[in-house]
């Protein structure tokens, strides 16, 4: 194995990059994953150029994004999430219904294609539930009932979204395949029951088991085994690796603490969750975007992007009143990378044009950027840093 | 950035692969980084044929070699590292002369050409500290004065291997240019002891610097910054990165209770150093090498690989009494990665035939795969983990 210098260039740049510019929002009072995705749009393709997608960094971005959500996932108990699972199912439901009828309504007015126009309700549909994992995690919020809808209801907006997609695919394609379809979404639903209903206690009898292994730290490389085979399982279903992570580590959440899961988890997803967020970053080529013909449309589009969430899932929410109801509607607006995979779809299949396409682009940067800082404003002020930091302080290094 | 499943199932197949033989392996009281070599072997090329070198795999194993030294930086403090100093460079000197005379000798007597009998005796100089320093971690015993001279001497030696690689590379391309091989020995000299001798105090100057910080964690992000920086300097002067990755955990050393930075390297060390041992298995294709007619040259030069070390690194440390002597000799054997690369310079240049590729790779792979269980034997039993778990244990989840 031959080292290559230029990866380490690449790592170096892109977590230092990451680092000192979450640092910056930090002091800015901003959050700190606007940060990393500004500094990865300042070492992209669009202003320095320093840094490009290459196998290793799109991988490392990968593990991130699973490291991140298995860390939310493991402070996740199940039963907290069933708690929630009316309120979730209504915020994903309409969350997917009130932007899609939105952005397709505006399509049509200004005269699109059918198609086209169902093609930009659909990539007005998904969420990226990285960022907003983020932000809640940071802001030491993810025991509250908020971030438990959210987290829901994103998992949730996955399966819907991975149908909508499937939909205006076949749409395209020349028609729609009601019995796949009918497969498809019945195998993301039941894995994702089966794994919230059953996961955790499944896991709890292979504990004795555990007690007999040899190996260091041999109960987080289980837990890591387990993260890894149900990312790549709810990947092989059409789902998103990172919601099989999520699931993973909802499982795993009961004995986090007994096995200390979170405390190993916790620095990898520090370690690498910046690659993700400064790829999605370098990922945003300012001179194909904001086109100055299409600012009003993108202008629209935005708009109603935000707007539909949070109408969509705040309505979802309100019966647990009006703040928490647009705190889960701002959790809810951003596209980040979801957004871009269905214009990406859409433009391989030459369903959209290369306008419609960066009017997409544009919407999931400005849902991506805008919504952190609305909803960090939003979330009630927990210092809860100290208190972790003091009592991990105490152990002596072992 | 779109996901493709392909990533997810060769970490999968690396990481539970490796992970369950190591179990196996430490079951059989053997070292648990043989099983992961084995892991690789099996999932290689030769057997299963599962998994395969690429961009992604390759990156994680690097930089999973770079958090192994890092953390056992971060257990040596420079002053227990400067302490045996003499043995240390007593060590690495005479464990690089004796198996070059060795190696070169025997070619030489055997009628093979003259460049031939230097490459092959380069090759046999070359130490892969990241073998032994796994060893000894898992023991538990990193802060022994044997762990302090095998890692002193790895130091020594990696800038030992890069001049004799520099000579016989030049050699073979007409002559040598004394001057660019004594900048370059200056130079990788020079930034080792400075970092040794001054990194601590340099990084002691930043801490009320890193007291500011508003992030989370950041003294942690700093000290990945270090580390990604100075493996990238000592790439950048021609030495190993992995020797720069040791080096900062060294200048870390004296702060890693303080800031909690063994805690936080230990988990990605642990989650990403299977896919270097794993990797570097499965760089062996079995039917490449192992070919009967060289069995005969394989056996001798295998010998004399570890007779070659044992003795020379043996009687550097013979003040140290017979046994220490014994553990620092095998624990200098292991030739991995670093015998590949030579190997592969010498083939890339046409100045070894394929037949004496291929009893370097076989030597190579012998020396990695024959020094830990006999490293492990002679060490002494230390139960350290017990203390360690017991006292990390004692903290609740933050």
């Amino acid at each position: 194995m031959e080292y290559s210098g230029k990866v380490l260039v690449d790592l170096f740049l892109m977590f230092a990059g990451g680092k000192v510019l979450a640092e910056v929002f930090e002091r800015l009072r901003q959050p700190a994953v606007v940060g990393e995705l500004l500094a990865g749009v300042l070492l992209g393709p669009s202003l320095l150029a320093l840094i490009r997608p290459n196998e290793l960094t799109a991988g490392l971005a990968e593990i991130g994004a699973i490291f991140l959500l298995f860390t939310v996932g493991l402070e996740t108990k199940p039963r907290d999430l069933l708690q929630v699972g009316g309120i979730a199912t209504l915020v994903a439901t309409l969350g997917v219904v009130i932007p899609f009828v939105m952005g397709f309504a505006y399509m049509r007015v200004i005269d699109h294609s059918m198609v086209e126009s169902i093609f930009v309700g659909a990539a007005m549909v998904a969420t990226s539930v990285g960022i907003t994992a983020r932000v809640l995690a940071d802001a030491g919020v993810l025991s509250t009932r908020v971030a438990r809808v959210i987290l829901g209801a994103a998992v949730l907006d996955d399966i819907l979204g991975m149908i909508v997609l499937a939909v205006v695919s076949s749409l395209s394609a020349g028609g729609v395949n009601y019995l796949s379809l009918a497969i498809v979404t019945g195998e993301a639903a039941g894995f994702s029951l089966l794994v919230i209903f059953f996961g955790s206690h499944v896991v709890g009898r292979f504990r004795p088991a555990v007690a007999k292994l040899r190996a260091r730290n041999s109960a987080f490389a289980l837990a890591v085994i387990l993260c890894l085979g149900l990312s790549l399982a709810s990947e092989y279903i059409g789902m998103a690796a990172i919601i099989g992570a999520f699931l993973a580590g909802l499982a795993l959440a009961d004995y986090s603490e007994q096995y200390r899961l979170r405390q190993n988890a916790h620095p990898i997803m520090e370690f690498l969750a910046p690659f993700f967020f400064v790829l999605l970053g370098a990922q945003v080529n300012l001179r194909t975007v904001f086109r100055p013909g299409l600012l009003g449309m993108i202008g629209v589009i935005c708009l109603l992007a935000v707007v539909g969430k949070l109408i969509g899932c705040g309505l979802g929410a309100l019966s647990m009143g009006w703040k928490d109801a647009a705190r889960i509607g701002v959790g809810m607006v951003p596209r980040g990378e979801v957004g871009l995979i269905v214009a990406g779809v859409g433009l391989r299949l030459h369903t959209i044009s290369d306008a419609i396409y960066t009017v997409v682009l544009s919407m999931s940067i400005v849902t991506t950027i805008v919504a952190p800082p609305i909803l960090r404003i939003l979330l009630p002020r927990v210092e809860s840093r100290p208190v972790a930091e003091a009592a991990a302080g105490a152990v002596k290094e072992g």
